[in-house]
């Protein structure tokens, strides 16, 4: 939260805020002004920037152009960022439908998918497929939480590669993984 | 496959067969048989036995009964048997849907997670969370092949449960997994 600012200062503020994180939601942006969500959504409007889902979806298309491994659809997850053989990120954002019906929380298959799928993304071949995996889920995540999953690469070895996927929700790590994945 | 037998005989053992195996398809009766797949649906409109899907769908609903942690469309595969704690038996035929485009073999993530809702489903409590994992691919498993996973207790301590699970196609051992799921 800033100190209340001049409608000028806050738009011109707004549009940094966004440059550096696209993902910032109007909520985290109204916090942050301590101004309603509708005065942030208006300001968007007035500046034409687009509405969170939006921003994900553009920034996804044209990070996704990069993949090699696996095609449009089968990612779980929308990608953020990627160099590939080196460090990719995505985001996750629990819906009703991946939340178990008996204990509340995102069940475990979905969690496991986007880190696996983005662990697939990440090398810099056609065909990949994932030879083993060491997994641990470190706290329940519950609906509408978003998980960002961030893959680096961490050894490769000849066609064999090695792949740390660390899985947050905000600051607090949710789901960690070691893949090792093959190129074929 | 057996010497040639009279229909009747044929008719008689078919019976006997499918009580042993529900899940033996036409294919595997015929060249049983060796006879056409054409005379063994036949022999099973005359003796009102239903198709192999339907079988499926009959056991998978009368076993699914007993399930208590997971909800109805939440377990991937469909589970041919079950003993809460002890063991339990999922089968899933892979579609075109769940192979990768561009490696054409069935995606990880659905061997995993017809492993990960089956380890799950065995256990005797209302909510159970996935804690930890370690799986291996065993080789790529293809479109239409029939995988049969098996899961079994192997380990309780309180209310945290080591369940291993094999995944096979035919005699082939394709994935394995051992997964930590806790009762909370």
């Amino acid at each position: 939260m800033v100190r209340q600012l001049s409608k000028a200062q806050r738009q011109a503020r707004l549009v940094e805020l966004l440059q550096e994180n696209p993902f910032t939601t109007d909520e985290e942006l109204a916090k942050y002004f301590n101004v309603s969500i509708q005065t942030i959504r208006l300001d968007r409007m007035e500046m034409a920037i687009p509405e969170l889902r939006q921003r994900l979806k553009q920034v996804a298309e044209q990070t996704f152009a990069k993949v090699r491994s696996i095609s449009g659809g089968e990612l779980v997850g929308e990608l953020l960022e990627l160099e590939l053989g080196q460090h990719a990120t995505s985001v996750m954002e629990v819906t009703s439908d991946m939340v178990a019906e008996k204990s509340k929380v995102c069940r475990g298959d979905y969690i496991f998918s986007q880190a696996n799928t983005l662990a697939v993304a990440l090398i810099d071949a056609d065909v990949v497929l994932t030879g083993s995996a060491r997994i641990r889920y470190r706290r329940p995540v519950y609906l509408n939480e978003k998980i960002v999953a961030r893959a680096v690469l961490a050894r490769k070895k000849t066609n064999k590669y090695l792949v740390k996927v660390v899985s947050k929700v905000g600051a607090e790590e949710v789901f960690v993984a070691k893949f090792v994945v093959v190129a074929r």
